[in-house]
């Protein structure tokens, strides 16, 4: 078994609607020095195989074509082997 | 300036719909080992101050009110400091 965690990232050059109208949100709390603000998705999920290589092609198959969308975000899977 | 990252995680105990449809979504692309899927988010930003107190507050502050909803989600928040 193995745990994945793939963070979606919303590409840097492309403006981030959901971390603007944090940075409003935080200006209305009085917390005007928060900025550059980004939200991202972090995925978390479980691989049933005790193969590794199958671990990874399936958790990239699964972020490359389910979890990013390949015009505005990025992806990173991370793998661990849970006994 | 300080770097922060918060993670917004729902609560394990409660049912996550989007975790739900991706782990659909898998079976649906032939993937199906790929269980327990969690969709939470990773909010990062700055915090343009050098006090690391002030910056831990402004954060906290930040995830409590305006990121996590304190019904069914949990937040974590960690500080890097820029040089």
């Amino acid at each position: 078994m193995y745990k994945v965690t793939v963070l979606v990232n919303r590409r840097r050059s492309i403006l981030d609607p959901q971390g603007k109208a944090v940075e409003l949100g935080a200006k209305q709390l009085g917390l005007t020095d928060v900025i550059n603000v980004r939200v991202d998705k972090k995925i978390t999920f479980q691989i049933n195989t005790e193969d590794e290589a199958v671990a990874r092609k399936e958790a990239e198959q699964l972020a490359d074509k389910l979890l990013a969308n390949p015009i505005t975000e990025d992806f990173e899977v991370s793998l661990e082997k849970i006994v």
